[in-house]
């Protein structure tokens, strides 16, 4: 029992550590010795858990989709107005790459041009940021001339963009400007802006859960 | 002056393939031999126009950052109103992502977390949107309540959100699509929807000088 607890703590704290080496030095510039060392285990532990760097790439971008589907998932359950869990699902990722390095390093390794995996985090926001803007167009929440499928390429052509811009200044991640952006953008695309969109993008981010 | 010419052939062609492989393979994986095979040259030619990889990114940073540069200035010089001219150039540098490796290199190098290099060509085409910004809310053409920096932010993030999304799939770098975005889109922006913003986004891109 005390040695599965071990092995859970060890093979969180490989995930963690390759997260941050990923994100912040790319896939292929990362070493497996630089994250055994990072993480506090020996070369051997991280073999133990995880045969190749590849492999360890893929639990994490499967790790961050999890989240970012958990997140999206409490986001829908809220109810209330699509467009408003849409601005609050995005403001909360936004927090999340600056506050989790493993939804950090999923959104990065999906636009690592050394890491040929594929963009399973970003494929699966883009599904669900769509499915909102769809569930808004419905609830004629959208303004005119307006398309759910235009709003689901600006929001997910900006939030990757954020993430990139965010790794070179932290300030790309800060909450005034996120308060800043949606508070003045994210009204425009509303049929009626008022209090829905505007209390989302106001209201503070949703602790994780 | 024969050889002066096939200097310059050889360094353009030694760039132009650095540029591909930059942005195909990532900073870390582009290796040199690669680089003047693809180009057509020999090493020692390599060598002798870059002495280093790090020397043949900067310069394709440098030569992108000028591209932009000069595309931003053959909008100003149009004159017109300024939201149209900045949704005009939007458009014609995504074309750029298309069909410019050099462009798409500048952009990718910036992003690429195995390059520790400054953002030139993201840092000029910020600086130039967020004058253009400016200049639209000085005559009046921005909405109330939509400030320059956060349309300078939103179409920041977004352009460079979607270079790496079009490097995953040439889709996000269409044409129909990114008419699509800009018609339904940007007229939100604009105080008076109407012809100038429209008709910026539906005039094809014009063609490089």
């Amino acid at each position: 029992m005390v040695r599965q607890v071990r092995a859970v703590r060890t093979r969180q704290a490989l995930i963690q550590a390759a997260a941050e080496a990923f994100a912040h030095d790319g896939y292929a510039r990362a070493s497996l010795p630089a994250i055994s060392r990072r993480a506090g285990v020996s070369a051997g532990a991280l073999h133990f858990h995880f045969p190749s760097k590849d492999a360890l790439a893929g639990e994490i971008e499967s790790a961050a989709a999890r989240t970012v589907d958990e997140m999206a998932e409490r986001f829908r359950s809220t109810g209330g107005s699509a467009l408003g869990m849409l601005v609050a699902a995005i403001r909360q990722l936004v927090v999340a790459f600056a506050a989790d390095p493993v939804v950090r390093a999923g959104f990065a390794l999906s636009g690592d041009p050394t890491r040929d995996g594929g963009a399973v985090v970003v494929d699966s926001w883009h599904g669900w940021v769509r499915e909102m803007a769809g569930q808004a167009q419905d609830a004629g929440e959208l303004t005119d001339g307006v398309s759910p499928e235009c709003v689901a390429m600006a929001v997910v052509a900006a939030t990757v963009g954020f993430e990139v811009l965010g790794s070179r200044d932290p300030d790309w991640l800060s909450n005034e400007r996120m308060l800043e952006f949606w508070t003045s953008l994210l009204p425009r695309l509303a049929a009626a802006p008022g209090r829905t969109v505007e209390a989302a993008a106001s209201r503070p981010p949703v602790a994780a859960g």
